[in-house]
């Protein structure tokens, strides 16, 4: 297909397209004539996977030409792939620790013990753990052992969960983009099914009588 | 003490103290003169939960006034207590899901049926995962039943965590505070767990060669 197809087919603007030429995140088409090329579904693919780093994971150009890198690398294996479209989405969350580091961390030990994860000690997501924890920490809302026990048990489900979400096989530009995709959005998603599952729990615990097991709901106009 | 001692325990000014005492939120100290007052324990506490659901949850005052009343009026339950606090600070996340309406909500309805949630029809969190999955449909990442129900299994999981950090008894200022902070940090930090997880079960299927028994993390320079 010409670039005026693949601009309509991937809703990338033409001048956008012929931007991501020049920076080399989309490779040339096959020439036709000194001014005119053929696109073929992979130029498609890859303006999905792009458009998903831009557009859901808000990376800057640099960063997705580094995960696109990755990407196309033969030697890179598909982890190190997943690992570095996932890192470039995670922020540390600043370096709150401060007074309670060594109490983010111990509680850090808790949840990776528990759940027995294997994890670089430079993964973003550790700082951006501790950076929390020691919040929880500072506003008098260090959560117990069992708490910390739980909420590693939910995240090691919910990426048991995202694993399974990714193809088999070798579709190396598929995984990263479900990845980010997944990872981003699944952030939103698990927020709000988190909420669901509280209200159903608290239920449970504090309008025993409510929460019944014959499948009907809660009267919603005891709530909001 | 005198407001002058409320606000340096508190850490909130004494102008804005005197705001929410004019506003209602803050209940009135015993008149010691016609010009001063003594505050007790009560005012601090209060002033940590208004302090948690403006800085934390970032809610203006008329929300902030909303939820304070559900807390302050005897004849509502611990339920619905928490209820309005974690509503309060619960976004639909628009109404996004248009020609996905209907695959959303048959995905939301595989993950309710599966974990055995009971929830009011008018939780704003079971808008905003419709919304979520909705888009997620549309970017062509449509989970799987497999992926959405160990999800739904995350959610209920963390949930639990949540409601065990919620103290025992009636302390329902100290029940809304923890629901509050625990809910939005609490995203924060499953976000942050679930990449750490993501690394591990990654590593597990395509190194399998590094996910060992052993204890021993994975070698830091191979990702990121």
């Amino acid at each position: 297909m010409r670039v005026s197809e693949l601009s309509r087919s991937s809703g990338v603007p033409v001048a956008t397209i012929k931007y991501y030429l020049r920076e080399g995140l989309l490779h040339r088409g096959a020439s036709t004539s000194p001014n005119q090329a053929r696109y073929d579904e992979s130029h498609l693919r890859r303006l999905r996977l792009i458009r998903a780093l831009v557009e859901v994971g808000g990376l800057p150009i640099a960063t997705v030409k580094d995960v696109l890198g990755a990407v196309d690398d033969p030697a890179t294996g598909m982890h190190e792939v997943l690992g570095r479209t996932v890192y470039a989405i995670t922020g540390t969350g600043g370096d709150e620790a401060g007074a309670f580091a060594d109490a983010a961390e111990a509680d850090v030990r808790v949840m990776t013990a528990h759940a027995g994860w294997h994890v670089s000690e430079r993964a973003p997501a550790l700082a951006g753990a501790r950076s929390v924890l020691a919040r929880l920490h500072e506003l008098g809302q260090a959560p117990g052992d069992d708490t910390l026990r739980l909420w590693a048990e939910a995240a090691d489900r919910a990426a048991e969960g995202d694993l399974r979400a990714i193809a088999h096989g070798d579709d190396r530009e598929g995984a990263a983009e479900t990845a980010l995709i997944g990872t981003v959005l699944g952030d939103a998603l698990l927020a709000a099914l988190r909420r669901i599952a509280q209200e159903s729990h608290s239920a449970a615990r504090f309008r025993p009588e409510c929460a019944r097991a014959d499948g009907e709901t809660m009267d919603s106009s005891t709530i909001g």
